[in-house]
């Protein structure tokens, strides 16, 4: 049975760069397999959701494993919290959240609380115990992430994400009273919820062993918890429900992996894969050549580009590039399957903006019997001449199940 | 006034063929007047529904013909009988069946009575004199197709095509009891309609003169019809309502015929033309051109190619490509009219697959004042060099019919 392998370079795509005489970073690479690969193989550009439309990391995997995001995306909360291991049931409302440092006035001192990484697991566990005296059917689940952030989800009946942020966003404001943002029973009743696990969390932390131990060694209480982007958990179909395949993705960034394992992928963490320009990506090579022995289809996420773009490290982009183009020569030596490989990002991050935006990102796809094109390189220029031409996220994965024979015929 | 000629070469797309040298059956075949046509026309790559998505025969000639498969297709019954001659109304509901045999315990022991060809008219006109006791308000229509295939249609108020089949699709198994797909009085009605059929045709069936000689000759009799593809017909508009033009298509396959039939278009049949590789292909193109002096729009489909896909026939793949070569060659001597003529498949069928799959297929399009690209070979790969880019299924009457000077503007 033929697998696919889809491998997605984070804010890979650039543009034409002065100081690499107008070549982007992709370009000025040394990318021997991916090259050959595009050489052999069909191209097109690649948009996860619509020209110009710069994705989010959620919102553009979200499109790229078939999941129209104007439909189905509501906040970034139930990604994050399904990333770090939540297991979410429809109508859950999920808040991303940080441990941060108020006053007595509740005005934050610190948004990080020191940037706190000992004792999160301790405090999460305490919140995770309030009772709600205003919701007692509503559960509250509480869990750390890496450094101050957690995750905060509502469960219960009758529950919106249409209510505003805790989180001042700044330091020197006080927290802010949630505030339901439509008129409906649903949104006053979670701001009301919000509210109450606002007061409570702030009553817990402040006298947790945690925080006493911290004020002993002159460190910042992690004495509240500021909570933004609220989202609802959607039932949405499985991509095995969608595609009848089995699927896993190794993904080292909890918001990714947030949006893997709501598609109903097996996710997997891999040692020494940070998601930084420096993490030991061959180590997620190694583990999706495991994986591809089980699994009909495997996605591989490698945050380094996008890292590098965001802090402007030009140098630091090209490398990683060329770490991920052994990565892929490394596992084609190892995989004996008849194979269907794409490469491609989620969006652009050019190094001059910094920042997610919606230009074309080149797309490679390689395996038995596909017509080559005339495309001999993998980068934005040579994949504007690509034979597939332009393809969007939602596009995508009919396109590589089909090639591995695993679309239905549609009719008769 | 300019006329327009639709050639649509069922399944012709493949994939890069080792025993082709990596070419596919198209680049393989010699088609001069195909890449003449291709030279000084426009082409691009052509999905009927999207790119991935393997359409069926009906799915894919609906979204040529302009109606959205997701928004109108709910199975394949109501274009086999449209197909076969049945003159549809919205609400009826059609079933695909088979003349079959089957035990005293209903226990299917051929599912295609031996095959039998000759006396199904008079079977077929027996069914359709049933009057049901279930539902006095509904009328059976039954119609012959080839061998031993019939159409049945239940004509009358208040039905859904959201019911099972009772073809149990083997032999050995008994007939199965139609059930309602959902919790509707329609479909709980059509079950029981559909109950009481099989239980009456067995009965006709069963004492038929037909059945009777049969059983003299020692033939398995047709005593039973085992139903499947239930379909509802839908009211959409035709071809000539949408687009003003008048239509005719020249089909040997019922299910294209009934797509056709459907979207309102003059079906023709032609003599010696019976879908087969060795179709009489050359008197489709005769009675286009004839067509073409009273339609606008003339539709050939020439189902060889994807015939010989599926049979894994490379040799008579390429032979018919060559031979609609040579019948567009003719064609093109005897048309007077000023003619936009575009040639394209509606799926393609590689031979490695040897079934539909949702790969990329050639389009080109000639006509006069047609700015040409650089495309100089009717095949897939020249396709993807096309100055069209990807069409879809949707946008090819508008493009085909604006080129004609018969798309009306949208606006002012």
């Amino acid at each position: 049975m033929a697998k696919v392998l889809l491998i997605i370079l984070d804010g890979v795509a650039d543009r034409a760069l002065p100081e690499l005489n107008g070549k982007t970073p992709l370009e000025a690479a040394d990318t021997p397999t991916f090259d050959e690969l595009a050489k052999e193989g069909i191209n097109g550009i690649f948009y996860a959701i619509a020209p110009g439309i710069p994705p989010g990391s959620d919102t553009g995997h979200l499109a790229i494993l078939g999941y129209d995001p104007i439909k189905v995306y509501t906040g970034r909360g139930v990604f994050e919290a399904a990333g770090v291991g939540i297991e979410l049931k429809p109508g859950d409302v999920a808040f991303r959240g940080n441990l941060a440092t108020v006053d007595e006035n509740l005005t934050v001192l610190d948004r990080r609380a020191g940037r706190i990484t000992e004792g999160t697991h301790e405090l999460a566990a305490a919140l995770s115990s309030i009772k709600l005296e205003t919701a007692p059917d509503v559960e509250v689940i509480v869990k750390e992430a890496t450094e101050h952030r957690v995750a905060v989800v509502f469960r219960g009946p009758s529950l919106s994400h249409r209510v505003s942020d805790t989180d001042p966003h700044k330091v020197g404001a006080k927290i802010l009273e949630c505030q339901p943002l439509e008129d409906s029973p649903q949104a006053q009743r979670t701001a009301q919820i919000v509210n109450e696990f606002m007061k409570r969390s702030h009553e817990i932390l402040s006298s947790h062993p945690v925080n006493i131990q911290r004020a002993k060694e002159g460190k910042p209480p992690a004495n509240i918890v500021l909570l933004r982007g609220p989202s609802i958990a959607m039932t949405i179909p499985s991509i095995e429900q969608r595609f009848s395949v089995k699927s896993a993705a190794i993904a080292a960034v909890a918001l990714v992996r947030g949006v893997c394992k709501i598609a109903g992928m097996t996710t997997v963490e891999v040692p020494g894969a940070d998601g930084s320009i420096y993490s030991k990506i061959e180590n997620k090579g190694a583990a999706a050549v495991e994986l591809l022995k089980t699994y009909d289809l495997v996605l591989i996420h490698i945050k380094g580009p996008d890292e590098a773009s965001h802090d402007g490290d030009l140098e630091g982009k090209i490398k990683i590039i060329e770490r991920a183009d052994r990565m892929v020569s490394k596992m084609l030596d190892k995989i004996d399957a008849k194979l269907y490989l794409a490469i491609t990002g989620d969006h652009a991050t050019p190094l001059r903006v910094g920042d997610h935006t919606g230009d074309l990102v080149p797309l490679l796809i390689h395996g038995p019997g596909i017509i080559p094109d005339e495309v001999d390189e993998f980068c934005e220029r040579a994949a504007m001449k690509g034979g597939l031409g332009q393809v969007r996220g939602l596009d995508l994965l009919p396109i590589l199940l089909n090639y591995a024979g695993k679309m239905k015929k549609f009719g008769a």
